[in-house]
């Protein structure tokens, strides 16, 4: 008995194993396609840009880097120091998009606040803006009868994982909790594209409790610790936890521990599906990542 | 006790009548800048372009001049016929791009199939867009932090009508069933933009009436006529009807009469506010256009 129900509620959805297996799968796929001869160059290149030295971006920079080179990505960078100028980082944006060899530009976000993050995006051509925050692409991915070229590497990878256990997603009652232009609001798209019903709550939103008692698929982006009850979901719903955050723990030798924006522990008794931190959503927007500078590369060296 | 329902249900948002009371602001306000000495042209100019005959199309445009000519709007149009090539529609959009008297160009949708009509709603200038059709207007109003400079007309419309019986969305539940690049999907980023929780709904959507049932604003873009039934609703709700058919009635001379999207009949026992079909939404849409356009000359003008 108590098996049965350790089966049917709070299984884990290995984000970590399916990155893997995205990655590998593009591995094989770009030494194939280099054996049939690439058109314009021999293999994709990234360019990325940080500015500053924040502990946490520093880390994802180079959490990329070891993914395009396990692939087989070339990788040209640049790390400023925190007082660069918006000029400096926007000459670099342009010879990025002018460089032959470069199929994907990430600007690791946050810049310092006397950069303009907005202008700055908008100058990554987007042919090569393959963090999927352009807005010609954020314009496609929202337009019915349009698909963008890139799609924002977290809100994919959620849906990715989503697809995993539950390819059908027309009719299902969908919430997404968090509106932001990265996370948020493209994992909305994604979701109402899939022919899911979708509402989309934030912090003004009333009785969350009672529209996710409703719905067959949580994400929640709240950037608030362990924020979603277990009470509060459907049974057997599917729960996608995009947050990340460190609390203390006086049981850990490091004194503490990650956690996502889902109490993992209630949660996992009442949803069929969850995501755990770490090793969920985090591994999937570097897969997604790949997936999109491979994807940049193979449109420009064989017309797909 | 019958009078006290009549006064708290079925009250009618009358569109005709706000849309008047914009039009007159916008006439006054135009007159009172014409003694500013504008910097750059001393009156708003509108572009149109309706290609084929289309009665409904050709009665929309010519629903437009006529505010522009009440407003004092400076009016150049093109009317081509049903089998005008794609280039000639573009090159006439690049004209009117380039005609310093124009601030805002129309192209009067459906085009015939043969042009592509997201390729010719790029062409025309972001600046000069007060259909807000374009895809960079589009990407600001979806995102957080931006604020596009035009936004689609019939929505906004809705959003205008909705707030003169309820300024403050703020944690309200909302509903809008339908997801067109024109109506549903802008109308989904404006009440969610005013703080409105808001749940998008389809064709593939599952239970729609138990939706419904929680919703203090239902804005219904179906294109079905009389789909939404007063006992799907929320005692005390805000109905907006997007919707505008001719169906047949024969107690009617003509044989027909206007309906909108939602049954009015049992609709408005409970809702709080609804809009008639017609007089409701459709006035609006000119209003907003009108609005688009003297924002676009004041911008010019006055560095608004
Ligand atoms: N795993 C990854 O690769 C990855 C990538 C990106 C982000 N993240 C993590 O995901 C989380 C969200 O990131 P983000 O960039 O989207 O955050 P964000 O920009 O701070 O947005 C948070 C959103 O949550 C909403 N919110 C705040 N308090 C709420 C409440 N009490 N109830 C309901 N909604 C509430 C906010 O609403 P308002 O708009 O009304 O303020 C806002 O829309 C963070 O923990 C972040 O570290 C992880
Ligand atoms: N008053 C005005 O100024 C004005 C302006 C524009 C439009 N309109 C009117 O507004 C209505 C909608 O126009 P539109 O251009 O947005 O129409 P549209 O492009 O045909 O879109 C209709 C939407 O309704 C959805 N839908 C269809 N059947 C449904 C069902 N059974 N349940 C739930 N949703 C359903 C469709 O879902 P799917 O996406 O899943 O197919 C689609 O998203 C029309 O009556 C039109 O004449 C009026």
């Amino acid at each position: 008995m108590e098996e049965t129900k350790e089966k049917e509620f709070g299984n884990l959805i290995r984000g970590k194993k399916v990155a893997k297996e995205v990655q590998d799968g593009l591995k094989a796929e770009l030494e194939e396609l280099q054996t049939k001869s690439p058109k314009v160059t021999p293999k994709p290149g990234f360019g990325y840009i940080i500015v500053g030295e924040r502990p946490d971006s520093s880390l994802y920079v180079k959490m990329k880097i070891k993914a395009c080179e396990e692939i087989g990505i070339q990788v040209k960078g640049d790390n400023f120091p925190v007082d660069a100028t918006e000029e400096e980082v926007i000459t670099k944006v342009q010879e990025l998009n002018d460089d032959p060899e470069i199929h994907g530009i990430l600007v690791q976000l946050p810049l310092p606040d006397h950069i303009d993050e907005d202008k700055v995006l908008s100058i990554i051509s987007k042919e090569k803006d393959v963090d999927g925050l352009h807005p010609a692409n954020v314009a496609d991915l929202v337009m019915r009868g349009k698909s963008p070229r890139f799609v924002a590497c977290t809100p994919f990878g959620c849906l990715h994982l989503i697809k995993t256990v539950c390819p059908d997603l027309s009719g299902l009652r969908a919430a997404v909790i968090g509106r932001s232009n990265i996370v948020g609001l493209p994992m909305f798209s994604l979701l109402q594209d899939a022919n899911a019903t979708v509402t989309l709550c934030h912090s003004r939103t009333k009785d969350i409790e009672s529209i996710l008692k409703e719905c067959d698929i949580v994400v929640a982006a709240i950037g608030k610790p362990q924020f979603v009850k277990g009470e509060w979901l459907k049974p057997g719903c599917i729960v996608i936890d995009v947050g990340i955050h460190s609390i203390e723990d006086k049981t850990k030798k490091s004194g503490t521990r990650l956690v996502g924006d889902v109490d993992t522990a209630s949660a996992k008794t009442v949803a069929k599906y969850i995501t755990p931190v770490p090793g969920g959503v985090g591994p999937m927007t570097i897969a997604m990542l790949m997936n999109n500078i491979v994807k940049s590369w193979k449109i420009e060296n064989f017309d797909e």
